[in-house]
């Protein structure tokens, strides 16, 4: 296992576009004199510097930025470190005119020596580290131009942020590029609208997606499978209240940590408070103590698909990725600490086993620990023990190779470690999908007992465990995934039935009824175009299989099959019907 | 068909228990000399009156009351009608020192003549119809003691309400009391607790039920059934998010219409006003509005089983009969209106098939129309006629005797007419369960159009359809109605196996196996219990089938099935398997 501290080569590309960052503001005070230079740290795959200019900057703009980078970088001057006096530092962005800097430093830095780090002309107050010289900066490209507020407050001045992106050769750059290019075609939003998947209406408040009937034949695709399948596994699914009096979530502590994201509580003329809750934890704890529990009922696996609330705010919000209100597969495993190891180990399969179906394969695993010379951790140090050492075993119990795993020291949050899945998604983004996490603080303030064998009352250990996660949230990692031709299973029409001419409407029909009677979704296209109209129809809309039907398969009882990838066959209609249902029991990509 | 102003049974019924209300406070007068008595009316299977004594009455006083009514019926004196002017009523009660009937006829009541009632010595003011005389009355009982405060207003007096029941014979008495008998064991508050269906938890707030593993199993039973038929049937089904802006409501009516029962705002720090709705309608118009429809779009069937949420009175909630949040089946139609008789006789098949199936046979229709002399109403006299003409034919259509219709004339909601499914449940207690109505408000307010044949744009009918109720309604109706043993199909739990010996655990776990196979829940009782007390647990559990297995079973391959009902039989492990299967798939009960 690797540990945060020495993964080379996020870091590695981080100091890159770090530096290319640099490049860049050097390249726009160069041709804007006057600009002046906020802030330019790396992000996910790139890279932006935020700017104070006179002028409006357009994507003209850009090639001609891009082009005195690589100017400047042809000189290959050096990265130069410079640790300077705070006081020194600030006459010198004071005497450039580099207000924002001076802000920085003035409000933000209380450091008697700051670092400062100077590339030919340019100079900006920076950490580091970065790369030696600018000759290394082979293969960036600038990309957009946006607005951004000042410390991101939209009280403050607005400013251009210019991203870029950079990579340590051309060849990295050019794929990536290729994958932006695809980008606007598989942007789930867009193929969400096209394929008539959910609608974003303002009449319903943004980040509250409404899914119409294609986009809901996926989720009870995807929902009822979860359930059957956590079912299968042992879970006792239930269905809870999206509300909870608003004491509640002052007695978990989660109104005092998280209000902020909270929706603002419902208030009642009597005085009561309620509140959309923002995670199914406390009302899964009350499904627990709803009956004095014994070590016989352990483990009690309490699973719910639940909606959550969140208020993000609106300039955050983003199609399915960033909703306010979203449902998650969701569990909470009440357990022994003897039992611990194997409940991990099961909900790390399970992820394992959705992901493996849904064909999510780029992703690593992330483990957090504490670190151990601090001490600001709920629990004692036997249990933290306990904990980290099921999490790291059972990661090495399912086969887990070492480079699939980060390991960061005190990235734990205060009431237990975790593992996480970190996916990264068709256009090579990040995020956190599945969890399990180990949890010695709820327990604790809901008062959690079980008695134990020898009839006195323990505590039980409880485990957060997603092991899907949120339905909008992968289904728009799905759709940019698929670009919209999803596995059959997930079809919201599985099969076309074309009739080649009116007389063969009948056997289409006939054709129809078979196919529905193996329980898929099929649809006859009757219209009156042209057959070629109803193919290329049915093409964009990603159906996965075409049945042309005319004389000859109606006089053979078959159908004349076009599979997505053009792959034609003739096919007895009893033998196409019964592949097609296999190939949706087995849930096939 | 009946109107409802010749509805004579309801009617009869209600003289009789409101003659028996005036008997009650008859005898509570010469028994307390100085009772006050206060309203008296009769009520769904009975009648209560209110009174303002010096004394608590207890469950004890109701025999001794009850006596002194039966005493003066057999002196059997009339009921006289007399009207009396508005002034010598008032100097009557005032004598009498009934001040409540003073301040009715002071405050209430503006008639110069007003009708008053004397039986023997009592006389109460009262507009009637009444029985001849007491002696008709030969079935009453007078069942308990409540608090009531004068004008339902906490701020007044509180009175001491005496409840009674009345019917036309003492074997209608019988029979329901005996029905009354039962209500305890049948209590689906009672038995949600006993058989873990679902739990109240103050934590969450009142009126907010949380779902347990085993109510779980029933309501996913229940929807996914739900869900599928409604596919089957041509329905779309949408998942739309469970807030909107409270704008959308404004414009839609529903905030000025019924903000008294409709959750307070969540008011954002941006001005963002959310609204949890109160119901489906104006998302799944959001839908229809998706895009441009055209006459070949409909009928457009947009189906949800759609969270609602309703502020309810916190004494006004009542297990799951009356809660905050529901889920409702619900279905929105969109056609033209030369469809309407279609769509209104699609959607009471699909009403009737979904009680046939759940058993419920106690109902009838009521159509509720509009008062042709008044005015206000919205949408056109043809649209009226259209409407009121295809409910009619299609309650015809579909072969409903007259006799299970009820006509309200004038009983219409101003937007449109309807047609009720009156549900009585195990109690006896008429509610409204399914519904299918036709409105042109909507539409209009939210500007919903078609693209009609002829290229112009028309405004589509409307119809709100719920087919099945919601969820927790049902759910309360079916356990009272099945007093916890239900269907096969429904049960949480289809088979408990209970091996006779330990040494049959293992052939027990393989007959569980099997019937997992056959997708049926199953469990294995291997507790260290004796027998006897494992058949006990399992019939107490309401439990369809259990099947016993011991060394003559697993050399046979057989089990020993014990029914419901006490039927009991050998059978080969496959047949029973493949038996409970077809049950279960033919939803039987």
């Amino acid at each position: 296992m690797r540990s945060i501290a020495d993964h080379e080569s996020r870091d590695a590309l981080d100091v890159l576009r770090h530096s290319a960052a640099h490049l860049l503001a050097a390249a726009v005070t160069q041709l804007y004199p006057g600009a002046k230079y906020a802030i330019g740290p790396p992000v996910e795959n790139g890279f932006y510097y935020d700017f104070d200019l006179d002028r409006t900057l357009t994507e003209a703009d850009l090639q001609p930025i891009e082009d005195r980078m690589r100017q400047i970088a042809s000189e290959d001057p050096a990265y130069e470190r410079v640790e300077t006096r705070r006081e020194e530092a600030i006459e010198t962005f004071r005497n450039l005119g580099q207000d924002y800097k001076v802000e920085l430093l003035e409000k933000d830095i209380t450091d008697d020596v700051v670092p400062l780090y100077r590339t030919g002309d340019f100079v900006d107050l920076c950490r580091g580290p970065h790369v030696h010289s600018a000759g290394e900066l082979k293969a960036f490209k600038l990309l957009r131009v946006a607005g951004a507020y000042w410390r991101a407050n939209e009280k403050n001045r607005q400013l251009q942020r210019v991203y870029g992106t950079a990579w340590p050769t051309p060849q990295d750059l050019d794929e990536y590029l290729q994958l932006l290019g695809q980008a606007e075609q598989r942007d789930h939003k867009r193929l969400g609208r096209e394929l008539k998947l959910f609608l974003l209406d303002e009449r319903t408040g943004t980040g509250l997606p409404i899914w119409l009937p294609a986009g809901t034949t996926i989720r009870r695709e995807l929902e009822r499978w979860i359930v059957d399948e956590e079912l299968a596994r042992g879970y006792s699914h239930v269905i809870t209240p999206h509300l909870a009096k608003l004491d509640l979530y002052r007695q978990t502590g989660h109104w005092e940590l998280y209000h902020d994201s909270m929706f603002p509580p419902i208030e009642f003329e009597d005085g009561l408070e309620l509140e959309l809750r923002p995670m199914n934890c406390p009302h899964h704890m009350l499904v627990y103590q709803s009956e004095l529990r014994s070590y016989r009922d352990l483990p009690l696996r309490v699973a719910e698909i639940g909606r959550n609330y969140r208020y993000e705010k609106s300039g955050e919000l983003m199609g399915l990725v960033r909703v306010r209100a979203f449902d998650l597969n969701d569990a909470h495993i009440f357990c022994t600490p003897q039992q611990l190891h194997g409940e991990i180990v099961g909900a790390l399969e399970l992820s394992r086993y959705f992901m493996r179906t849904l064909g999510v394969e780029d992703y690593y695993y992330r483990l957090s620990v504490r670190d151990r010379s601090s001490g600001k951790w709920i629990g004692s140090d036997d249990e933290w023990d306990t904990a980290e050492r099921a999490l790291r075993e059972a990661l090495v119990g399912i086969g887990v190779p070492d480079d699939q795993v980060v390991v960061g020291e005190g990235e734990a949050a205060f009431y237990g470690p975790k593992i996480d899945f970190q996916v990264r998604d068709a256009m090579r983004r990040e995020f956190t999908n599945n969890t399990v996490q180990v949890d010695f603080n709820l327990p604790q303030r809901l008062g959690l007992e079980y008695v134990a064998e020898d009839g006195t009352r323990k505590r039980p250990v409880m485990v957060h465990r997603g092991a899907f996660g949120s339905i909008e949230r992968m289904t728009a990692y799905l759709i940019e995934q698929y670009s919209g031709a999803f596995p059959t299973w997930l079809s919201p029409v599985q099969v076309v039935v074309v009739p080649i001419k009116t007389e063969h409407v009948e056997y289409a029909r006939r054709v129809e009824e078979r196919l529905r009677k193996a329980r898929l979704r099929v649809r006859v296209d009757d219209r009156q175009e042209r057959m070629q109209r109803k193919l290329v129809d049915a093409h964009e809309e990603r159906v996965p299989y075409i049945a042309v039907v005319g004389g000859r398969e109606a006089e053979a009882g078959q159908v004349s099959v076009t599979a997505r990838g053009d792959a034609r066959s003739v096919e007895d209609l009893d033998g196409f019907a019964e592949r097609l249902a296999l190939e949706v029991a087995e849930r096939r990509r």
